[in-house]
């Protein structure tokens, strides 16, 4: 899947600006790059980081073929300098990230980038593009998974995905995000996502009748009976034809799929024929344009549902569709190596970066093992975790708090060291259950859907007084 | 790019359902599968269709590959001979399609697969899966440029795009839907969609001032000097220290580009500033979140803007993010060769299928031009141009109106002729000026944003006869 070679997958600017550092002999130059996001997708308390196993791929296969650089000569903008250096153009920098499966916030360097400026530049829109489309997908998931309250959540949505990758990678994320299993069968072959699925409404239009073309299925797969009830009509046709052939074949672990029409009253009609047919182990699935507000009502008006299939809404995150993530620059090192900070001024006040290299803590409450808030300082900084910590509010200054029994997590992992990759994908499986337990050590006023609680991203006193002064001189230091 | 195989791309139950076939003996029995849409999205008065040519190389690719057989053989759930036939598997069928470019309306068959149902049913999902990508971004693209009057609209939202081919795919469909141009450079070596940049905010942070920054790109790149003008104050410093760069440089053909902020009030003051410097043909580009209604707003404010770049809301269509193509069987034949026709019933009435094998006509005013209405016939039928034509509404049957002096203009072209196709990928400079010109023939009541006349799709009486026959007899012929 991913050999293919996304070099060229970027921005224009990017190569404009690159054969600009290069013309200028400014090209090795090391700047400092942070990704971050500014808004909680659906008004949500957080959001979850995926994608890095991509990015790390995409890295890792960075090259311009020959064909890549004659079509860029066709631009009749570079010079063949350029062109001859863009032969061996390789990554040589330095990558820090979060692990997959961290739930983020707002403001905070998910990723960092060391390299030399025009390989750090040139890297942005692919970077972007995987993190943005997994982190999208994985959060929505999770709040889906939520709303489901333990009932199975399965991934349904590949031909409403945008786009292969869409489908594919959007399936990795939600699986990340909770979700059980998916329909996308590539998935499966690629990242080990378990694949489930049984019919359409055209096997049962294929046949006859409707029990015709249930009882033909469960003689073909007597272990994963799931039986699409509404074909024709649910209530009186759909699940008398399916009780008739699972009694007549026997069928133990049976299941209906109801697709269309009132959810939850046909799922209360449904439940109740089947208990009276003795079928009190047959489990009821529910699709058709779910998502977790539908699901939450669902669940809240007594639907006799044991299992969701979200399609669209989750595949493309309908109601939120953007996943934000921004790449801006934050530092740059002088001839003798020492870091200049470098910030991005805006009218808007969420547009105003966090100038230099830093480091994310995640502090922890070492009595409840909560997260208390995140913490970001610059690199060279230390947290004597033995010292009680004052942490404050960036913007309301006054607002102040004192921690002490806690634990100062880094998030930041190496991932490329001086180009090399040192980065060891996790087990899938592995990554969802740290992205489970991590959502699950969450405060409940993080996790309502509704206008919650905001957690608290803080800068060290240094970083803040060098933002404030960085502001004051007009991007200056 | 396409050369990757997407075979795999199914849902799951493509597979249980086509092993069902096989092992039933029933796989070479030919089905007949509509694809269309129920729902316009935004509310808009029409679609576009887009997509077909990724279908075409898809259907031309289609095969399992070993790797794919082994992955399948530990699903556990398929025989060694159904396997042993997916090695030579490979579409024999036909494909009838619009083509690309056409405005589409609710409840047409936009692409027909006449196949045998082991190979028209494994299509399914990325057919789907293609042809709503792009038909996406294509209407909501036409949404914007329409928006725009006449500007310039340049698509930039590679970044967050859903996936790598939302991104690059996406910015084929906007360029067919009336971009003018990119940001996504493997677009431009791909599908020759031209590409266009010049600078991010981290090129004016890496000099030590913003004028240094934007003397250097001048002096780069004096034919295509786009001055990003909001990195640190766009009135105070952005604008002024552009026009000094300009005027230094002797830059003829420049603009600039203002990001952030109240793009109205920026533009106009910018406007000023600019001409009273002598540059009154210097160009002013805004972005920053737009989407065709922000664009109309500003438009009407008098905002002094020459064009737009557009990125996230076009590229996930963000305020409607999913196209709902669905792929529905309509008829199988009989051992004899006839036609019988198939229909899906459903509570909800716009889930309900036209059945049997169709054909589609748009019926064109001969002294306007304009089209009065999309006509689905029986494939048998004929339609005598010389004869008046009765339209009338297939749900109020009552509303009916007599066309005189009308083309009837077949819709569907054949793209695969048993297993052959028969296909020429138009230049995409073609699909583009086609697509524009079938949107300019629209009256102008369908193309409104607000509450659009509803173009009418109607049925032939002896299509409509058979539909009525099928619901009263529970879809039984």
């Amino acid at each position: 899947m991913m050999q293919e070679n996304y070099t060229l997958l970027c921005d224009f600017y990017e190569l404009t600006m690159a054969n600009g550092y290069f013309v200028l002999g400014r090209k090795d130059e090391i700047a400092y790059f942070d990704v971050f996001f500014r808004t909680i997708p659906d008004g949500g308390g957080f959001a979850i980081f995926a994608g890095l196993d991509q990015l790390v791929q995409y890295v890792h296969n960075l090259h311009f073929t020959e064909e890549d650089i004659r079509f860029l000569r066709t631009k009749n903008m570079f010079g063949e300098d350029f062109l001859d250096y863009l032969r061996n153009f390789h990554f040589t920098g330095d990558i820090w990230a979060m692990k997959e499966g961290t739930p983020i916030f707002p403001g905070e360097p998910i990723i960092t980038v060391r390299a030399p400026i025009i390989e750090a530049q040139l890297v942005e829109t692919f970077v972007l593009l995987t993190m943005n489309l997994q982190s999208l997908i994985a959060t929505k998931a999770n709040r889906i998974v939520r709303a489901a309250e333990g009932r199975a959540v399965a991934e349904f949505g590949s031909r409403r995905a945008q786009g292969a990758q869409g489908a594919i990678l959007g399936a990795r994320a939600a699986y990340i995000g909770g979700c059980g299993s998916t329909a996308c069968t590539i998935s499966d072959r690629e990242y080990h996502i378990p694949t489930t699925g049984t019919m359409a409404h055209s096997w049962v239009q294929m046949f006859s009748d409707e029990y015709a073309a249930f009882n033909a299925y469960c003689k073909l797969y007597p272990e994963n009976a799931t039986l699409l009830v509404d074909t024709y009509n649910v209530l009186e046709s759909g699940v008398p034809n399916a009780i008739r052939a699972f009694q007549e074949n026997g069928i133990e672990h049976c299941a209906i799929r109801i697709d269309s029409g009132d959810i939850a009253y046909l799922s209360k009609k449904a439940r109740k024929m089947l208990d009276e047919a003795g079928l009190t182990q047959c489990k009821i699935v529910a699709s058709n344009s779910l998502d977790e507000f539908i699901i939450r009502d669902l669940i809240a008006q007594g639907a006799k549902i044991d299992a969701f299939g979200v399609g669209e809404r989750l595949i493309t995150a309908k109601s939120d569709p953007v996943f934000g993530c921004v790449y801006k620059l934050a530092a740059v090192e002088d001839e003798l190596g020492n870091i200049v900070p470098r910030i991005k001024i805006s009218e808007n006040n969420e547009k105003i970066t966090n100038p230099s290299y830093k480091k994310v803590y995640r502090i922890i409450d070492n009595e409840t093992g909560q997260p208390i808030a995140d913490y970001l300082t610059l690199a060279d900084e230390e947290i004597d975790e033995s010292q009680p910590l004052e942490l404050f509010d960036p913007i309301s200054t006054w607002k102040r708090k004192t921690v002490t029994n806690y634990t100062a997590r880094p998030l930041h992992e190496p991932v490329f060291v001086a180009g090399e990759c040192v980065y060891d994908t996790p087990a899938i499986d592995d990554i969802k259950k740290y992205c489970l337990s991590e959502v699950d050590a969450l405060w409940d006023e993080v996790k309502r859907f509704e206008n919650p609680h905001r957690y608290y991203v803080d800068l060290s006193p240094d970083l803040w007084d060098m933002k404030q002064r960085m502001l004051k001189h007009e991007g200056q230091f």
